[in-house]
């Protein structure tokens, strides 16, 4: 559990109070050193290279791991292995660092001097389908005679995504082309898709793996989580920069819905629980200075617990690796205020939706930014994302 | 173009004579140091590590790059970006390799030796669907109301897969469990599945990726391919671990077949070719000497070319990555002798094949040892696999 008192000053309304620790990795721009793994306090970023490089860690696992001095290209995905409360009990109350003002100078660096990256090397992605009330929504827009297949009852769908897509808030997206086909038997068209969405979602990073053919048991499961992230499923996937553990989750965990039929064993959790995180997307016209909040949402909405994802996703005997990324679905909830995607905000586009400027919007425009932001009582995280069109086919 | 002499002795039957020099990773067994590049030349293999630290290299891409150098797991992808004709010319007429003998002992390790690792650090692997034969005859099982449809002939077909899960030749395959549905309204039933199969398939391996929102022209896809592997997609994918480079294959392209409806411009070549590589499929059941050839199929029955493939993959968008695999899909011939895969060969377990041994195969059974062999003239690869049935679930 993490000390909640530090020798670094944290504003009340700060996104990263002393409960909220999250892992990230930074680079410092125009500096030849390459990004390194950091903690966010405050308005501080932690440089855990710095911290490991002077030996502060105290902690039996931490100690002697070079796990937050390796290249991080290379190695940081071993952080997220080893990465736990250690880091945390020593980032607030170690006596070196507080007393070391040079040291500290080096080691606490303010957030708008460091650049964020990626903060995990993703070896593969995966995206749920776990919202009941997304998948109903969609199932009553395309198949209305049949809007939910018996098997989504049985187990936690997914597809697979592409790791190479995933980038970080505030990446540029391009809308993307390609063949649809219009109407009738006419001949495929091709071009830029009309149809540009946001997906409200968030996602599980895995920490620690299983081996091939060995499946991670679902009351286990949540060891094998090291933290959530904001994520918009859109065209390439955007992440927010900073993971937000798991533990420091742990005092909004609730109750999951009761879920009927009954899965079957290997998805029966002793204890099924949320986290009750409130999610909000905003929209920001391009050269519109105010944004306007389109839906309100919870991760407490989902249907199959995070457990339950991940475990199934290991029951053939899939392999995780560390830096996996398990992504929720699109997470709606029960009222129209709370659907987590345009397509269902707009009915397919029937019905736009209005902004603060007077503009309407059936799906996203050239230059819209996007903006999520999930909150506890204390304030997860944000991610922005901008649409861009900036090349053309022939 | 590779010169055809060498002071290399190269048998005449052997799998990597001198107009097959594919590149692959391998490390010396109870050796600390890792994994490096090399070459495979007859019965020996050429360590590009020590011919890049002895500054054997001397064309004008690889005389000064470290790209050979570098710690496998972190930097070889490089490697294939720059690996080309260089590393084949100096690998077979460089004197000071030729003259100092215990250089070239360091540097020329007998094949046996030495164990291959995976080639290459797979950002994303995607599996396509581009065998005609192969949709029409699943199509005809499932679907015998309408086999293929019209879409499959407007774009190359694709699922993601999953990277975690591509191992090299040799490895163990463990059978999957999950669910499976029996019959009519029944609960779904947990176990491992009865209908373990293998996929007669061919990957490509991507040499220089692409930007996002930077798609590849299709005239231009070739040079995005670093070579190809045998790929048995089951359950894991296995790869061959020597990677034929599209070079070398060059003097084995032949005409793909015509297509209609014509492709839309993105996906229309200007030379379309297929390469003439005979496939072969063998089974060796558990305990037997004697292993039994099920198939022969040759990846020139490909209906889209390897450059559409990857044209397509990125005109979304979609960035690739170097050593990104795109797998071909299950190919089969037109004759009932060249199908790729169990399902089609038994027609889904109702027509037994008989083995030499005089058992028969509806599906694979647990102890089945599945060999691929792919030759041109020159003869390409192997890749081998065996089921296990190791691990029980409760
Ligand atoms: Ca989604
Ligand atoms: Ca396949
Ligand atoms: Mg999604
Ligand atoms: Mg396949
Ligand atoms: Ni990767």
């Amino acid at each position: 559990m993490a000390t909640k008192s530090s020798f670094v000053d944290v504003d009340a309304d700060s996104h990263f109070p002393l409960q909220n620790l999250p892992y990230g990795v930074f680079r410092i721009p125009n500096c030849a050193e390459g990004p390194r793994p950091g903690v966010a306090i405050g308005g501080l970023v932690l440089d855990l290279s710095v911290v490991a490089s002077h030996g502060l860690f105290d902690g039996p696992i931490l100690t002697n791991s070079d796990c937050f001095q390796q290249n991080y290209h290379d190695k940081h995905i071993g952080g997220l292995d080893e990465y736990n409360d250690e880091v945390i009990i020593d980032a607030d109350d170690e006596p070196t660092l507080r007393d070391n003002s040079s040291l500290r100078e080096k080691a606490l660096l303010p957030m708008n001097s460091v650049e964020m990256v990626l903060p995990i090397v993703i070896g593969d992605y995966t995206d749920f389908y776990s919202s009941f009330y997304h998948a109903k929504n969609c199932g009553l827009m395309f198949r209305p005679e049949n809007p939910i297949h018996p098997n989504w009852f049985q187990l936690p769908i997914a597809y697979h995504g592409r790791a190479s897509s995933v980038v970080i808030s505030g990446s540029d997206i391009i809308r993307p082309k390609g063949q649809s086909h219009p109407v009738g038997n006419s001949p495929p068209h091709f071009g830029p898709t009309q149809k540009l969405d946001f997906e409200l979602e968030m996602a599980a990073v895995v920490g620690p793996g299983n081996e091939p053919g060995k499946p991670v048991d679902v009351n286990e499961a949540e060891n094998h989580i090291f933290g959530l992230v904001l994520m918009n499923d859109w065209s390439g996937t955007t992440i927010s920069p900073w993971i937000v553990t798991l533990e420091a989750l742990e005092e909004f965990a609730c109750d999951a819905p009761n879920q009927d039929p009954r899965p079957l064993p290997y998805l029966t959790e002793k204890k099924s629980k949320n986290y009750d995180i409130s999610l909000e997307v905003a929209i920001k016209p391009a050269g519109e200075e105010q944004s306007s909040v389109v839906t309100r949402s919870n991760l407490k909405h989902l249907y199959w617990t995070l457990s339950q994802q991940l475990a199934h996703h290991t029951i053939n005997g899939c392999n995780l690796r560390p830096g996996d990324l398990l992504g929720t679905g699109t997470i709606s909830g029960p009222v129209p205020e709370s659907l987590g995607c345009l397509l269902e905000l707009t009915l397919n586009g029937q019905k736009p939706i209005s902004l603060n400027n007077n503009s309407t919007r059936k799906f996203l425009e050239d230059g819209d930014e996007v903006v999520f932001t999930g909150f506890c009582k204390l304030i997860l995280n944000q991610i922005a994302g901008k649409w861009l069109q900036d090349w053309v086919w022939e």
